[in-house]
């Protein structure tokens, strides 16, 4: 099969169209029935599949880094009449649990994506529904601010994956109503039994919107509440925005190269080995050279890749089990870029790089692999990288050198700006702090030497690194560890790291990833829903689906 | 397949042993290899199924009510090596998916039933771990308040499921390790892929237990630790507990009668219509009186009957999907109860009685099943038994009476003393607040009125009840509402329930009931585990089991 892509450009968008007004951007559904992703389905009534959400996912992207003076982005419908019929359940049919599992997983980051854009960017999202607008389409809707429904006697919110499908809403909806809206659970429960949803007035009441407008009030209304949002905004009025050349990438059999990140292969061991690299010259510290950079300037061009690969191996590699992270070059230029983020901090388009940088790290966290770094002679896990240490599972860190080898041993340094806060993770927690979460005294004894180097056997008497081995025992250790991964259940090992990586708080979103999901993994693996006699596979045909009649 | 009991009494137990010694009690695991629930496997190495379970859950209850002078409670085992082995992987295999899931539901609410008496009852339970504790069995250990483990070089912690079985932990150990006891999460991702388990210094640094004490000072050591943690206790010295006689009920095909509570099934509809009647005399308001009662007195009474019966119909009823909750007699009794119970709050006796009203209400939110409350005239929906309905996923009151029904409207009422905290739902909050979240204003107005009686529609406007029809509809509404829950999917009900019921903040707690618990059930549904050639089937077979090695 041909693997997924997730690069694209405006210019390529077959389901979206965006309008560009000053501080307003609208991006409307225009689902291409015959642009799906696979054959054997069509997209009909702006339903979708991972193609549509692989646009809205660059669309958000670019609306953030080319166009400072976008405040309000509008999402609503090309069509009249149907805002969005959700995900494609002919699609949903076809597809592999793994591939159902990962989409609802891509798919919920960037509705995550465009909440974070309206609470950190400045740049709000509001929905103007102009049509019925039904599941994952209501769902999205759900991930902005500010709900709008067209009051016509017709144009509904509904949820109808229950009543439908026997499945769940797989991308936030259920928990977003709760816990976002404020909906009652007893009123939620009710609407998410009703396969034609709410109109108006109850839509309203039971606060599943946020206004209702008349047909003959809707552009004017739709477009004064989007000034409105726009006006709240500390994004620049004007300004010149970065834009995204296509990345430079080569993917071969085994190999993946792009300019600072690079991946092997190693299909015996089912693991993949990813580099990151460190800025190979002093990276500049003023804005002007940094915005005259633009995509190339380090930090951004290192998190575009590091993503673009994480949504590879994900979708394209799923048998790779275990990503081995490392790091290499000059830890000094990953400090300078850290110094230079720390100084500007409150610049629109350096705020877009860290906010960048969290939401690759996040998508880190939630991937569904083992993570385990492996901290050498060369490499550089400080400041920002150390963070892909922290995100690990596990982290091996040489003590001393490798036999013939003259590089000095490795250090790790974290930093006051990098590690303590500046990427949180889905828990709202450092991953500093989730380390050391109900272990207040390790975690004061680590903030004690932040700015330090640490050898190995300093960072793991410290907590910061699981094992280090010297020279004698690396090899054996790291092998066993990496191919005892590979032998274990692939199932039992994403459940025991979801359940492990967490620890501390809950969020709305480490809720929809960590329990949502998981409930909707479940229900997509039973017999009511996936059986010869179950909803998605008799769906369309006519038969009514049999259920098993059993509680668990 | 006879019915599943949850009744016993200490003399009828075949798997522990009650010493009691002042303020000390011990609880040793002694499990019986042929007394297991089903035919079929033996319980070897003090591994467990439910039938462990049970006599457990029966002794920490009789515990707290009985023995006001026991501070402490020592969990240990009654072999030399063995601890514990944790769930018997032979009743595993036999068992269906909806029981594997009923009973780590059931083992989870006995250990957090220990935590809550180690918590506020002034009854701390410690594990004194003197022998091999592996899986659920330093799960179990995991719900004491303070671990010693014998230091033998033999004996040690472990949590195997992943390397063994394929599945996690299925009884909370995942997150305790990480969110109770603040194991760093590598090592937690270490130590829950070594089969073996880790011993001595180690599982002392890694926080896996608290002490470590070698086997010749074990007896002193442990009496001492008890000793201690007994000497903090706000329980009394010495007094009478309360002895629970056997409850009186009846079973029948489609009734089931307790004196309190009644339950007649519907198989066509695969609905339990639950009856719970307040005291049919004033109540006492006195202590003397209340002890005198004992467990006939109201509030214990209805709690250990309902309890029973959620039990009963959880594990011996899965196809009756939807419970409807009626309550019945006069609500100024129930309400004096709750003035008895506030005016008493202090007394040991009475703290017990709420605690266990809270566990009990807290089974209703965890029951994978629809649970509607039907609010008529006649009813005393006030108080305490007010939070039946707000525990109920929809409430449907009737405004006014019925044709040819002289009684009253039915009212409700919420109460200050027992609606506003006492009795707090698994993420923390009172099911008034978790009703609310997020929507402060309708939860301010809603507590203007406490103490008010209240109308059908006068609930309704204030959100207290989802509908409030009037005789006209009643018969229409309430029928097809259930009807059409007994033609959902009941996995897709379990799932949407789950996330609905527990809007809010997130706790230990709700986090092993709906996180790790969800992902649990997903793997226990996968091929990996379950499948011809998964773990579950091939273990004790010498064949290795083939994994598909997709990551999901």
């Amino acid at each position: 099969m041909t693997a997924i892509d997730f690069q694209t450009t405006p210019e390529q968008y077959r389901h979206w169209q965006l309008k560009l007004d000053g501080a307003v951007a609208t991006l409307a559904l225009a689902v291409d029935p015959s642009g799906g992703l696979r054959p054997g389905y069509e997209l009909k009534l702006n339903s979708y599949d991972l193609s549509v959400d692989i646009e809205l996912n660059d669309a958000i992207q670019r609306l953030r880094f080319a166009h400072p003076e976008v405040h309000t982005v509008i999402l609503t419908s090309a069509h009249e009449q149907v805002f969005c019929a959700g995900a494609n359940i002919g699609m949903l049919q076809g597809a592999s649990h793994a591939h159902k599992v990962n989409f609802c997983k891509f798919t919920n980051e960037t509705r995550l994506a465009l909440e974070d854009a309206s609470a950190h960017s400045g740049q709000k999202y509001m929905c103007a529904i102009n049509g019925a607008c039904a599941g994952g389409g209501y769902e999205l809707a759900l991930a902005t601010e500010h709900l709008v429904l067209i009051d016509d006697g017709a144009a509904s919110v509904s949820l109808p994956e229950l009543p439908l499908l026997a499945v769940l809403p797989g991308t936030g909806g259920l928990t977003r109503l709760v816990d976002k809206r404020g909906v009652r659970r007893d009123r939620a429960d009710f609407f998410c039994t009703v396969e034609e949803g709410v109109r108006g007035k109850r839509a309203l009441k039971w606060r599943l919107v946020d206004a209702i407008v008349p047909r003959s009030k809707w552009q004017d209304e739709v477009a004064a509440r989007a000034a409105q949002l726009a006006a709240d905004s500390d994004r620049p009025a004007q300004g010149t925005g970065i834009d995204f050349p296509p990345l430079e990438r080569q993917i071969g059999e085994n190999q993946i190269d792009y300019g600072l990140v690079n991946c092997t292969i190693d299909r015996t061991l089912r693991a993949a080995h990813i580099t990151v690299r460190a800025p190979a010259s002093a990276p500049p510290s003023d804005l002007a050279t940094i915005y005259n950079e633009g995509a190339a300037y380090w930090p951004l061009a290192m998190a575009r890749e590091l993503e673009d690969l994480i949504l590879h191996l994900r979708f394209n590699e799923s048998e790779i089990g275990t990503w081995l992270m490392r790091t290499e070059g000059a830890a000094e230029f990953v400090t300078a870029v850290d110094t230079a983020l720390a100084a500007h901090a409150n610049d629109w388009l350096i705020r877009e790089i860290t906010l960048y940088i969290k939401r690759t790290l996040k998508r880190l966290d939630l991937s569904a692999r083992s993570i385990f770094a492996l901290i050498e002679p060369g490499s550089c896990f400080t400041g920002t990288l150390l963070e892909l240490a922290l995100a690990a599972d596990r982290s091996y860190m040489l003590d001393g050198a490798f036999e013939d080898d003259n590089r000095a041993p490795a250090t790790i340094c974290m930093s006051a700006t990098a590690n303590n806060g500046l990427y949180p993770m889905a828990n709202g927690l450092s991953r500093l702090h989730s380390r050391f979460n109900g272990d207040n005294m390790a975690l004061a004894a680590a903030e004690e030497v932040i700015d330090d180097e640490l050898t190995g056997l300093e960072a793991e008497e410290l907590g910061l690194v699981t094992f280090a081995p010297d020279d004698i025992d690396w090899e054996d250790e790291t092998r066993i560890a990496i191919e005892q991964r590979a032998a274990f259940s692939p199932d039992a090992l994403t459940g025991m790291e979801a359940s492990l990586r967490f620890a501390g708080p809950e969020t709305m979103e480490s809720k929809i990833f960590s329990r949502l999901s998981a409930w909707q993994n479940w229900i997509f693996q039973r017999p009511n829903a996936v059986g010869a006699e179950g909803t998605l596979k008799l769906y369309g045909s006519g038969k009514r689906p049999q259920f098993d009649k059993e509680r668990a």
